[in-house]
């Protein structure tokens, strides 16, 4: 039997108190809204039709990549039966039609599955059983315990309001009543509204059997109306990623501390520290340790790699056995073979680093590609950047960058080469060869630091303090002085 | 009618097992006895008498900017109706007076209000209904269900032990008995102490009805005597905080993961990730977003500004539409503009940086004012300290400093100059101008560079490593010997 | 009565699907193994008995440090019985045995002295009773309520099945009858195994009583077979040592969110910040504070230091009074006196500073002695390594290091020298002199700089943009012109 499915996604959400709408607020850093497609697709079926209405032209660009919707235009927000009904010219009259929500983010796909073997060609509508069932649509059931009508909150008499099994509002529909049910629907009642809800009703008058099916956990059905349960939502979905890690046989140091927007793939034997962040797509092989702290967008990590505390990975990669940070970070098109080392304070974007090659402390390497077995110094930068354009530094295998070493690209080092300490290489470097860009260590003689008055003493006479450049850089002032006596 | 407030804060918290008196042990960064004067500001009251003894002085140092706070001492512990009596100089005979407690400290105005009005000119007590009562006085209820007395847990009957209805402690005594009452306590009790519970009794037997009021909250009664009790109604009152965030629109990525001691003020959809610190006044405006592990202390961002995970906030303010981090620090005194970015391993103190300026890698910028526009390249340092005294960099707009520029404070850079990489700046740079202070690179010839001997090999001989000196520091020394020899 | 421990640790834990043997997954650090050995060495038994099998190696290596264990090789895995009596040529005939095993890790003291009293010389068995008993042994009791067997789930009758109280599988039994007992096991049952439990009925057999004692808490006796479960008993282990250091009279923001794998030993008014970790053996002297997100490991803190947010510490000794980080690291053999102040960006490793020292910004500084009273410059870098060999940098008292020296080892600063900025250091610095290593100042006249085109105006012909090496250094080329025409 082909199914079509239509998303509501119209809704405002006020109490978001948001510019964006409602259905764009993110859990796992994915829009509510794109749960719900994603989930509808693993359905396969004919068409997903998503009705939108308020900020329709956020939720299109941001949906942008979704191709294959059938978005539907709500242009008035008159209820449930009628956002439905607005998606009607898409339905065929034959096969069957799943009403999903935007704002129900976590329903499941075999949740789905269940409730579509349940409907047959018949009505299904998915239940839940709530402690506090205010607010929702009371399930009414007739003597033999048939559905035969839903309440709304709103209409409802004060012992209706007592009865706790509810309505999710996810329906599946025979398309070839659908119709002439959808154009049945009234609006009168306290809200003024063409309720979904009101089909159950029709449906029951012409013989078609409302199969109502509890849902299995209450957060596959919950919508969301305010931050306060976005945010529980959120917990609860990392939570349930946490637990499948877990059952796949990570080591999460803390399974509530560990936040995972995206896809996070793990080989035998990982190891997963305290408070990382995963976003987007992440794959971690064999053997791989995050440290506590590190924040991992959009990377894929070499077996037995250890990611240190503190660490800031995006868009890179890093072969195995590798050591990076603590306090690491890794720029995006960062690329680094096995067994390469980024130690502290070390920035690496756009730049390949091969096999073996280590820069620990306090290093800018951008725009660059580096050899084999090389060793850059403490505080070497790439100067990539005139202001306008950004050009490579090249540097070759087994080099020995000196600390301090500034290379303004373009540059070339070769196999070998040595910079010394505190050079800036404007120059090519040949082969084999040291070179270096360095003045001269000189004594300034009859320099006098400046140093703080004793306590008990007062402060300089201002004649003496007019020219506090003087006292300030005594180093400098006196180096050119005496350059100038040359 | 007026309102005195006595506020009870002598003792020493023995199970604190600290050199702080109790009531200077902190929630949310603010003392408890600072909480509980603030919510007792909220009632307006004539005055408010804080009874202080153990670690006074530390009291009083720590408290100073509470101002109209009359400090009493009670010089002796002997209970808390001796306690409440020191401050019996300070009350009105008309009246009423409210008796709270520095370790009890989230009681809240709402409670407070309640109890006055329960109270009217009678006396109204706080109570709560716990599931293990121990340790509390119970609440002795005669056969109409009047409140007739106290019994405190050391003095109670054991079938008085049973009753779970229990005092907090926290009154509301009419002024004109006050005196009077607290004459009559006697200190024939199992601790040797004058109970202020027993004013109950005093009451009843000057028919005065004495009105018990349920807490809404046990934590809001709660006391602490240890940490655990001080850790418990810390994250109680963080999880408060978030709520109140949450229901105000603001998107918290894990309610249970941030900290707010102070005052945190948010815009419209401004969104924090986790693990996020508070501290002081920090107002976010429209559309901040928050990365994770974050420490942000009294600051002010602008709309729309980024700042990434791992970045530390000190007493700045930062405009709209910058980016900040990640590993980014911003110290006291750092004024940044609109569309400013800065990077990691960045640190900025005492500098105003203008609109569109940018400082993303290793940087240091102190004492600095710089224009807009410019660009401040990696490795950049404002040596502005000469070991006594600070000086100031100014620094244009559309500068474009180079990589490892060293800016010796004072000194200007005009607007649109460039330095070059690795410049030493000592002197004043024109605008539009080129400066360098860099030496020629050259290639050192002849130089052999040290090497591991093949692990085959045998250790070089005792000989050759004499001068250990010659093969560390090929650079230099074979450099100024170079130079030596010119 | 002599005692005798065996402790099971054969298997392999193909849930917990890893390449390590099931009792070397750590809680808190340490393996679980290695907690059981370290809680039956409290009880100062004749011997402790590891039966080892699969990933044996692995356990071996791993344990190599516990001495005075018998390791007993299970080549097949016939069942506890059996794993049993692998150890028991190491048994006495006098005596008792406690039967513990290596996944079931956090078994205490406590519990295992209650029931060695219990035991006498009779059997005892450590029970608990679970909700859902699913997968357990059922104690099944006789009409008297004694204990006359333990029934396997898998041989369980359904009435059995009911039975909630269950065998935690620790065992209490005399040695005199252990030998006859555990030849008399039979493996006929469900699994083909020789259940250890069967020990029950030959007991009972024997007329020697088995004797039940129901632990305290489930976790005492919960055993892991997954990463659910280690994930689980490592959060109720770290919430205990935070429960222990509340009671100390600690102060923890987040009891909920410290991690110790280790030894903690903290002074009087200690506050730990949210989401710290320690490791190996930490200690904190009075009145230190531990800011948000630090990581610590093996380390010594002196009294009132503060250690900022973001700090990694490792290995390293830190003095009194001294101020740390943020974004400090200290590596191992870090030696800090009092008053000593690393700020941020900041490595120090096998590095000595004396009293009231500071690097507060952007410097590495390894392999050196530092005196008292001295400031080094930000950007400073010991340059150490040559790339073969590593060199001590040695500063005196009351030295200023200028920002961006490059202290390039092995070299001597004297007492109360200055270096200037931007030095390359390469020969000792006599005292109080100032030392410079640094070009001259220069302006490059006739350069243009690199700007952006107009965005009205095409981009720059080919022609002009063939030779991009000029305009993208033009600091340094248009200087090595200048130069060469010298």
């Amino acid at each position: 039997m082909s199914l079509n499915v239509i998303i509501l996604a119209a809704g405002k959400g006020t109490r978001m108190y948001s510019k964006l709408p409602k259905v764009l607020h993110k859990i796992a850093g994915k829009s509510m809204l794109e749960h719900v497609i994603d989930t509808a697709e693993t359905l396969k079926p004919s068409n997903i039709n998503v009705v939108i209405g308020h900020g329709k032209e956020q939720v299109l660009a941001q949906l942008a990549h979704k191709k294959n919707i059938t978005w539907v235009e709500q242009t008035e927000q008159l209820g449930t039966g009628h956002a439905v009904k607005m998606a009607l010219p898409h339905i065929p009259p034959y096969g069957r039609t799943l009403v999903l929500y935007g704002d129900v983010p976590l329903i499941n796909t075999e949740t789905l599955v269940d409730l579509l073997d349940t409907a047959g060609e018949q009505v299904a509508l998915l239940t839940d059983v709530l402690n506090n069932p205010t607010g929702y649509g009371r399930i009414i059931r007739n003597r033999e315990g048939k559905v035969e009508a839903i309440v709304e909150e709103k209409d409802a008499r004060i012992e209706q309001k007592a009865i706790r099994e509810i309505n999710t509002g996810i329906f599946v529909l025979p398309n070839k009543n659908l119709e002439n049910w959808l154009n049945a629907l009234s609006a009168e009642n306290a809200q003024g509204e063409y309720y979904l809800t009101d089909v159950v009703g029709l449906a029951v008058r012409d013989d078609v059997d409302v199969l109502p099916m509890a849902v299995r956990a209450s957060y596959l059905a919950a919508g969301v109306n305010n931050k306060m349960q976005l945010a529980e939502l959120e917990r609860i979905y990392q939570n349930r990623q946490a637990s499948e890690l877990l059952k796949q046989g990570v080591t999460l140091l803390d399974p509530m501390r560990v936040d995972i927007r995206g896809s996070l793939k793990c080989g035998q034997d990982v190891i997963i520290d305290v408070n990382a962040v995963f976003e987007g797509d992440v794959a971690l092989a064999d053997g791989v340790q995050i440290g506590a702290n590190c924040v991992i967008k959009n990377a894929k990590i070499g077996e037995n790699t250890v990611i240190a505390p503190f660490s800031h990975l995006e868009d890179c990669e890093v072969g195995a056995n590798a050591q990076i940070g603590p306090f690491a970070r890794l720029r995006p098109k960062a690329v680094l073979a096995d067994e390469v080392h980024i130690g502290n304070f070390v920035e690496v974007k756009n730049t390949t680093i091969g096999k073996g090659s280590k820069a620990n402390h306090l290093t800018y390497l951008g725009d660059a590609t580096i050899g084999t077995k090389t060793n850059i110094g403490a505080g070497t930068i790439t100067c990539n950047y005139d202001g306008v354009n950004k050009y490579q530094t090249v540097i070759g295998d087994e080099v020995r960058i000196g600390s301090d070493t500034m290379l303004v690209a373009p540059v070339k080092i070769g196999d070998k080469a040595t910079t010394g300490a505190g050079s800036v290489i404007t120059k090519d470097c040949e082969p084999n060869k040291l070179v270096v860009a360095r003045a001269r260590q000189t004594v300034v003689e009859g320099w006098v630091r400046p140093e703080k008055p004793a306590k008990d003493q007062p402060a300089a006479a201002p004649a003496e303090t007019e020219k506090p450049n003087e006292a300030a850089k005594p180093a400098n002032q006196s180096h050119s002085r005496r350059k100038n006596k040359r």
